[in-house]
């Protein structure tokens, strides 16, 4: 069997592993980046490089972005120059990977139909470790034969692939994911301050609270770093912040409060201002304890 | 080996389910509750009925408490007519497995040392469920040794038994606990709000996002209830707002801000005026689906 010829363009963190997923899954992959590491590191794989998006939207039947914010979406896809999108050829698939608003992913679809290409927007969560290790979810908004024909790619670099809907829903359901990962997060930063207040043992209290009602991953992995004084990210406060920004300015779109959230946000971004934006998101106890006077 | 003689006072949901266990391990049980029912189901399966809680204290070497709020606690143990601690003898054990106070906890804790009793502060976790299969955590503060005298009491209620630290500590990592449990029900309704708002299936969104950096118990278990539009208690909110009056009430004595539990609490006072207080928490959507201006 041929497979079809892969296109990657934003070698990141996450970026960088998906891609070599799917040249060791056995695809031809042509990728693009500003940076040279990770470039250098796949074309020593088998990888061939594009100069520019449209290259790869030349060569490519499917081309992937892992993009850091929709500025950056919207100029590779459509704006800036040489861009992927009206480059790529009838009956092709383009997939966003990264996190984007919903209504740049809608604009993006309308515009790829209007060429004959498919637009599916499949973001991730699962993070670094799960991008290294291949167990991303990704959860897919689009057509739903396009999401069929890409299914196996997912699959190399996921070990739970959703469709969820029609363009956007992907993205939509990646927000409602990182709503209950930040206000989850307070749920912990807050339960383990009033706890480290009461002078109870951090270790014991993240142990006796992780396997009943109070229980979460978020409890178990990340409440364990704070016992530990552990800040060092799994995920880092400046991507959720990016995050949650989109999921705010989309909330505001449909006037839909979230009090949670917005509340989370604004505490790292005290986070952000003291130049801790590169922490893991567990130092959100860090805001917490400095409310409460603690010098931390 | 002869078994010491148990007290129970208290027979509610939680209480009798507990008592039961104690009862069928082999102790010898002597009963007081104001409610008959309760009574009459213990006294059928052979324990004794004291008329007041003096009477308890006096027949038996631990006397154990689960009773409702700070209120009748006080008037049990110390201030009412007959009260239990008084008439209790020199190294005997009495033993409040509600949510009660901390600062209370250590009162009666004083004023049992002055008797030569020791008290043991031990609320549980787990609800109706967890009482009646006897798979409850419970989290003991007060003397290690007494602690150490009335753990085989406790395994015949619990399955996992942590000792904290000196008395009201128990009370403390309960109410740590119930940060965690309100916090983290916001995170799940807020996500499920949001997710319907975008027209996601809530039962995908609960599935999808209960494996990952999202994932709770409460995501998991009430998230589905959720789903299925399904507002049954497991742990009501009349009985999670008790807990988060202890909670803030001992927060403010310490001068230690709350954000997320307050905001919770203000929320389930929503649900409490509407009467719908006897409602599972995970009610908690409705407050949140009227704000967004859903007739919910």
């Amino acid at each position: 069997m041929i497979l079809p010829t892969i296109g990657f363009i934003g070698l990141g963190i996450m970026g960088r592993p998906m891609a070599r997923h799917i040249l060791q899954a056995g695809y031809p992959l042509v990728v693009h980046s500003r940076s040279r590491p990770p470039i250098e590191a796949l074309l020593a794989l088998g990888a061939r490089e594009a100069p520019t998006p449209a290259q790869v939207g030349t060569q490519c039947q499917v081309v992937i972005t892992c993009l850091p914010d929709d500025e950056t979406v919207r100029r590779v896809w459509l704006t800036g120059d040489d861009p992927a999108l009206p480059a790529m050829t009838t009956d092709t698939i383009a997939i966003d990977m990264g996190t984007t608003s919903p209504s740049l992913t809608r604009e993006l679809a309308q515009y790829a139909q209007s060429l004959g290409v498919a637009f599916l927007d499949a973001p991730v969560t699962g993070g670094q470790w799960g991008a290294e290790s291949a167990t991303l979810t990704i959860m897919v908004g689009g057509d739903p034969n396009a999401y069929e024909r890409a299914l196996p790619l997912f699959q190399t670099m996921g070990k739970k692939v959703v469709y969820v809907g029609e363009s956007g829903k992907g993205q939509q359901m990646k927000l409602a994911n990182q709503i209950a990962v930040a206000v989850g997060m307070l749920a912990v930063a807050e339960s383990l301050l009033f706890a480290e207040q009461a002078g109870l043992d951090l270790n014991l209290t993240v142990e006796t609270l992780s396997t009943g009602a109070a229980g979460s991953w978020a409890m178990e992995n990340l409440g364990k770093r704070i016992a530990q004084g552990d800040f060092q990210p799994g995920f880092m406060v400046q991507l959720l912040q990016k995050d949650l920004h989109i999921l705010l300015n989309e909330a505001r779109q449909t006037a839909t409060p979230l009090l949670g959230s917005a509340l989370v946000h604004q505490l790292y971004t005290h986070l952000e201002r003291t130049g801790e934006g590169r922490l893991g998101t567990q130092a959100l106890i860090q805001a917490l304890r400095r409310l409460s006077g603690e010098g931390a």
